[in-house]
């Protein structure tokens, strides 16, 4: 089994959340499966100091280019993505899933989504592929795919799962470390650090999503 | 237990390694203890574009704030590193370990060590404090501490082991997955990426080496 995982950047204030996107290629290995990293070409929307938390004006980071550090080098453009070469797709959390992927972190429900993300989304969707996310990376998958009533999770918090629910996808909350399961729309999720107070508690969650991913997707095998 | 990891920026290429640095967070905390992530407040000696694999001339980060990263914000500078607050250390591996934290990478065995890196490898070494070192860390122990005979691995690459045996420390190969312990001198190490093909395999030798390093300052702490 193959899956891709849509990476942010690189740090949980401007990026992907390190810890949870590097747990999510962690489990894909152990249980045995494959991954690609993705990310689009792009500029960062900000670039965050992550002693201060404070924006720095002055620096610019190209999204691919900073995800690659995570990935080891071993990335591939998003604009390459193709259904065809995976069984599943992960979008791990981090600020960069709302700032750099779609701006929904500045403009909520009135966000813009990214081309090649919403693509990535809806052809995984439409050719029954099944898809995770992680942390507040749900939130996309709420933005593209609301009007389908998915069921999914970003934990607890009443602001986002409102925002959520607006668009019309259905919010469950969840522990931190674990999963949503919307086996009819093939869509799994987990808190990680929207909720998690360890990075153990995100590991669990990761595990249990990576491993309720592997089963939906070889029941799509098998279709 | 509370043990520092040190670290040395953030990506394989001009930093710590973020998934030996991040299994050694998940393990530590995995097993029950605490971790507090340190990194020193000088430049980073180049920054490297993770896709093209090139330094970026005109870029220049910092070691303390790109560490920051990693550690979610929750980092010291190590000029705060005191061994009175803390039962072990480890270092992760990376390029920033031979290139931030000492110049090992373009001068070989007359580089210079980071004055506050060494004395945290000495002062540790001098209380017995356990020692673990990732992938190329080990290099730093060697250089600090090699006329102490310390037995370490970087894995099996030859010149580096030869460089090691250079400086007075014994090296040991090692396979990808597995541990090299010095009781005597209460010092373990993994190869990590230097010999490993999968993040599994990194995650499972460190997974080794926090146990061994717990086990070894248990008992420092009943002496």
């Amino acid at each position: 089994m193959k899956i891709a995982v849509i990476l942010s950047g690189c740090g949980v204030y401007d990026g992907s959340e390190i810890h949870e996107a590097t747990c999510t290629l962690l489990n894909i290995d152990k249980l045995g499966a494959e991954y690609q990293c993705f990310a689009p070409d792009i500029s960062q929307s900000t670039v965050v100091n992550h002693c201060s938390k404070q924006s720095v004006d002055t620096d610019s980071r190209n999204v691919l280019e900073e995800s690659a550090r995570i990935a080891r080098g071993k990335i591939k453009n998003l604009s390459d993505f193709n259904t065809i070469d995976f069984d599943a797709v992960i979008f791990p959390g981090g600020s960069g899933a709302v700032m750099n992927l779609c701006n929904y972190g500045t403009a909520g429900n009135q966000c813009q989504i990214n081309d090649e993300v919403a693509r990535t989304i809806i052809d995984c969707f439409e050719s029954r592929m099944p898809i995770g996310a992680i942390c507040i990376a749900p939130v996309l998958l709420a933005q593209v795919l609301g009007k389908n009533g998915i069921a999914i999770t970003i934990g607890n918090n009443p602001k986002v799962a409102a925002a959520i629910e607006q668009v019309g996808s259905v919010h469950k909350n969840c522990a931190a470390d674990d999963i949503i399961v919307d086996e009819k729309n093939l869509i799994v999720t987990t808190p990680g650090y929207m909720l998690a107070k360890s990075i153990k508690e995100v590991d669990t969650g990761i595990a249990k999503l990576v491993t309720a991913i592997i089963q939906l997707g070889s029941k799509h095998c098998l279709d």
